[in-house]
């Protein structure tokens, strides 16, 4: 058991993504994140999946995706030979009193403050879970609001 | 016509997510982006998803959303109250000739080098969608290798 990460290469017709959803909701797979983004090419669009299973049965998972209509490419991205990235919105309670104290942690975690109101702040920061996990563990105290996550993407390393 | 973003709060049961997506293909819906991560409550998962459509035509798709097993709540995000972001990792021709040029156009777009191989790049930048255009435009004299985005998520401004 463990996380596996999926790339699937999909044209970007109506019903595809219904289709790769369903497949996984049929063998009761439970999807740890999913995210649909645009390539290079407009007429193609990747999705990232991130599942927990064994090893062989992420396997026959990815056969079944190949099969699909419209699926063009499932890649496997092993954790050591690909770079994953998630990126979160997290709104978190402010007063006047403790603003500066979240300031300097937002700077800890290289992350950026995108919005700003009496009582509140929005961050937005990027990183492996690892990472989010842990900024969102700093924030409790001061009250979450608000936590908005992409899922994960991965890219393969070198070229 | 113009885009629209929903924010979908889920509970995490299996086939939640074919549900929302074979709702959005029946109604040859095109979806432009969705992304699905966990919120601060494990149970609970926030689906983001951006359609191209009319006005009447997006709140009657709110209004099935909002009546599907799992779905919590279902949020349109307009654009003037929302702040959006998202991911990408780019993968690009490099060489010891033209690396230097590369990493200024780095520096410009506020992104992070992630991979490094004898003839490739690997930059991640998180920002609006438009950001995110630009730096592939001046990335595409190099030579684009791999594009991976995340799909764009939102929350709401102030508290």
């Amino acid at each position: 058991m463990g996380k596996h990460v999926m790339g699937v290469l999909v044209k970007n017709h109506a019903g595809v993504l219904s289709r790769v959803t369903g497949l996984f909701s049929r063998r009761v797979f439970n999807i740890d994140s999913l995210a649909v983004g645009t390539t290079q090419d407009p007429e193609i669009s990747r999705i990232t999946i991130v599942v927990n299973g064994d090893s062989y049965t992420v396997d026959q998972v990815a056969k079944q995706l190949d099969k699909l209509i419209d699926v063009i490419e499932v890649e496997h991205l092993y954790k050591e030979e690909s770079v994953t990235r998630e990126l979160m919105l997290i709104k978190v309670k402010a007063t006047s009193q403790n603003r500066s104290e979240i300031i300097q942690l937002v700077e800890v975690f290289r992350s950026n403050i995108v919005d700003v109101s009496a009582t509140s702040l929005t961050i937005e920061v990027s990183g492996g879970s690892s990472k989010l996990e842990a900024l969102i563990e700093m924030l409790k105290p001061f009250g979450i609001i608000e936590v908005v996550r992409t899922g994960v993407i991965a890219i393969s390393r070198g070229e």
